[in-house]
């Protein structure tokens, strides 16, 4: 359960980070916790290797009045100034590690999620995700409901398309996931995909945002075609303030005047996030560029430039796709991808798996 | 009630528009109408002031199957080429007016809503109310749910926002426009408000569009700040493909690599817009410049060049505004502002009210 | 003559303003130029209606020592913190007027100046000349030198046009401007035209600025496709430190995701720089969209929101022009524009002539 | 001694390509250039290791009076469709290798080259190009001529600086790139470096790309921040028309509205300019980000994505350099970058020296 953060019009909100000294105890944590609860603020804790760091979001001037930097067992009390907080590095100075299923994303690891971009009937996904595992992809993508610019275009499966998804996830032993388009069906997608996706069009649907904060299940958050890597964070801000702190941001392009590629994939995004926050990060190829030659070698450009995985588009047969054919990637040009990428991974200091 | 356009993946839609002859009755229609129906395609009736005209919607293979040619009763049949079909000017040539309240907006009227990006309280609207109807604005602005780039920021009233929408419309007699942001709040939002606005963020939140083509009252579509006009009318279509035909189209700005400018407002759309499609299009200068010294001449120069109208920020005290102050007009600069825009509107054959 | 301003690596340079008192006399204002000289700055002489308003160029270090805020006639010293000083506002509060041979431009007045893309012939000058006068133009373009994306293009008729635009300029009694695009060409073309343009793609081509500063006669300095208004105004200031005052900035549109115009043009341009500018501005529609349906409404528009004219691109047959056709007027369309244009440059409190 | 192409209006040019059959001799393919030279159009010899291609560039109608057809020798005569031809892939479908001084660029090599933005003093730039040789690059930047957006900043030492610039580059034995700015200065230039850079804005400047295509010495072409990489082609292709084959195409970021990054660098550009041209493409990382932290990870990425090498920014003291300090690495993260590369220029299949 989350809490849902009210602001009144006359207050300005704040977070703090409280870093206790190394002999502070469970029970010391926690007898500062409830300080920070019975002061109607918000409190977190962030049980490290070395220290436990707790945190305060709320009121500045409820928070002005916790001075706990005279409890004997706090190290250091600050304030983070960048406008996002809780995904900033400052609050937390390691990367997070966050699991999808049984599939960690972050850290050492380079993460491959493959599949169509919309489910289309229970054969395509079967045939797609058995050659998306061969090939080495550790999790499943799929659409059951497709944000499409035109009414008239094939707007997904729906529920059945979950069902489906749900069936080849388990069927093939890998996690899946799959993108939810509007509040109301967050329980149902969460019932049936092991994370969530928030396709480029919402990541500024702050209501959608705040209801994927409720869950604990990973949200792949993809940027907007035009915002900024700051507006970007901030959408994750929404959905770690309410509590989620299961978030994978995604590259998949920005609006640009060139109109070669669908869109302009942005790399220099990764290893400047990597730098202002320690979430992991990972790149879609496939929408950044629209164009299936391309994406092998944006694959080998993102793991080169420190992305933490990939999403990629993958279907049994490109041809008949009922959306974004151009980019999908045949089940043998996905497993020669897979074999070329591993050199770039190693070379980067990562594992493919 | 509006209808769900389910699509198979197989299938592709196809608009016609059916022109029935000068001595067709309502009759006439009346049975065609049923055999579109009977097809299990969607109808549309259309009366205009010399013919009437009808439309089906559906699967391109059962429109094949009408042969309406063949009947006595029709002029011609017509497939519409344009990617979207309802908004477009060719099922439509002249202007639609779209009634607010009591207040038309297309046509030959320019008409101005203005009002605080927020409401924050009941004085800040009444004021605020006041004054811009003395200055000759016909509807109310004002948000109770405001979609912040940080989740730390002013987020709207949100109920308690729309009861004193409601309130001080009442009071003024001007009616009142206030952004829906999710699904969940549409029906609450229309129950207070005499139209919603759909906000540049959402424009692609195709959910949304459709729960509002449930509606039959006007929507104020905001172009996102990387759409193309193509993607602003398709978003249109999702509204009036679900049986709402009561759509305003808004430039506000888009995003460019400016940044003496919050965005830009790209004007060339409003003349482009209207070559394309019959629905009205009215001008945001205030977010579309995010500097307050902009919006008159940009206001101005949106009249010249055929814009049905301005959705423009005043507050009484931008400086104690919560959000957008550095935008928002004060009521004095209001005032001059629609003296000074009257000779413009009439210039371009247009009256001010 | 201009001054070639070369800075070494360890000097920055400033400019101060120096207002005197109303009792000084044209001697006392000699004598601190000379002063200003003396010490290897480069003096500036503004006199006003009220005030004599002189100016200093050149290292900051040197620049303190002049001490001219001791001197008895001098009111007040002020440097210039914009990157941009000569073309400031700070520095010369009322609107600049640049003559194009006998015609203003800039104040009170509305220009507008007309004619094709190319020269393409002595018959196609001399009938489009014709037309553009009759109906209300006050100068003519047509370009000599064309800059071309593709090397395979019609790259313009070079020397034999000038020679065609100075006969049919003298006939018509029109003055002519032209595009320069090479340092080389500025003393031909400065024989036969009575103004440059330089070009969005030679914005920044500085070593062309720096010639064409080394000309009295006016400069109309196009805003390069991804060129901020900063960027725009600095290039502006290039000219003017080589000492040509007479600087008329042109808005033609800017390079943005939307695809359905040529370019996006930037109207907020206008006021903005108007605000931080004494310079007028002018306002190109034809390739600022791209599309002759849109040069009238944004035409209106650029009057509306406070231009100093337009530069249209008009041709006797646009059907057989050699360059940029799609956005070419008809004579007709040219004539109808200019009757149309009339009450909206008056309302804008100007005269069109 | 280049030929300059000159296009009468009614004139619209072609270009053809003539395989020659495998027992035509060199006196064959002489005979066949004389034939084209005779009518007027520009013969193009191209010696391949098991075919002689020749070509043709002219007026279409000369061309389609040619029949070389007919030639017993000629295997297949073709006509180039894409916008730019001489560039293109399907002229030449194998990589050029360019030599600039005594390092080949493209193939099989990948290829850095070093150095500070601007050559700022002997000493500077001794120890600047004795770290990079040091570290591995194998040649050298420097800038004489700077293009900077105001005329009040540091514009480079002009002369003084070509010839600190050649005696460091004899010196180190590294062969030196500088970039030229203006028609007057290519002679200069050419007596100095081993070859040029064309900035970016300056890849518009078609009289400049003219007087490059007569020289023979590489130049070094930078994509413009407006441009796509259709008009990034047909710059070249100015280039190529006059002669000129040794054309070595950078990527250097384009203009978006993100701030977070001086630009954007648009790394897709690499594999798409791969696919529809045989030229070699090397990446600008320093101006690409502006930051000196992106710069490491953007080479890597551009390396994995078929990079053919690196124009990389580093002063010897980047916190006194005078320009573009901020992105500027330092010697001693320069040799860990060069470290870093190798499995990456590995892994695509390259060489690093």
């Amino acid at each position: 359960m989350g809490i849902f953060l009210f602001f009144h019009p006359e207050q300005r909100t704040e977070v703090v980070i409280i870093v206790l000294k190394p002999q502070a105890t469970r029970q010391h944590a926690d007898e500062i916790l409830r300080q920070i609860d019975a002061l109607g603020l918000r409190p977190l804790y962030m049980p490290g290797a070395e220290r436990v760091v707790l945190g305060a979001i709320g009121d500045e001037r409820v928070i002005d009045g916790l001075h706990l930097e005279n409890n004997p067992m706090v190290e250091s009390v600050q304030r983070i100034l960048a406008p996002y907080k809780l995904v900033s590095r400052e609050i937390h100075p390691h990367d997070t590690i966050v699991n999808l299923g049984q599939v960690p994303i972050g850290g050492a690891r380079f993460t491959v999620i493959a599949g169509p971009c919309a489910i289309e009937s229970r054969d395509q996904m079967t045939r797609t995700a058995q050659a998306v595992r061969a090939a080495g992809a550790v999790a499943l993508r799929g659409g059951a409901y497709k944000p499409r610019t035109s009414p008239y275009s094939f707007q997904g499966l729906g529920p059945e398309g979950l069902t489906i998804l749900r069936e080849v996830a388990s069927e093939t032993g890998l996690p899946a996931v799959t993108e939810v388009v509007e509040v109301a069906d967050v329980d149902l997608v969460e019932r049936y995909a092991d994370g969530f996706q928030c396709g480029a069009r919402n990541m500024q649907n702050y209501r959608l945002l705040k209801a994927l904060g409720q869950s604990r299940k990973p949200v792949i958050l993809k940027r907007g075609m035009a915002a900024r890597i700051e507006d970007l964070l901030l959408a994750a801000e929404y959905i770690l303030a309410e509590g989620n702190p299961n978030v994978i941001l995604c590259e998949r392009g920005i609006q640009t005047f060139e109109t070669a590629t669908r869109n302009t994939l942005d790399l220099s995004a990764i290893p400047l996030i990597k730098q202002k926050s320690h979430l992991p990060v990972i790149v879609d190829p496939s929408h950044g560029t629209g164009l299936r030659e391309l994406v092998g070698p944006m694959a080998k450009a993102a793991a080169a430039c420190g992305a933490d995985g990939l999403l990629v588009e993958v279907h049994c047969q490109p041809e008949l796709a009922l959306s974004d054919g151009r980019q999908s990637l045949y089940p043998g040009q996905f497993a020669t991808l897979m074999q070329e990428l591993e050199p770039f991974v190693v070379a980067a200091g990562k594992v493919l798996r």
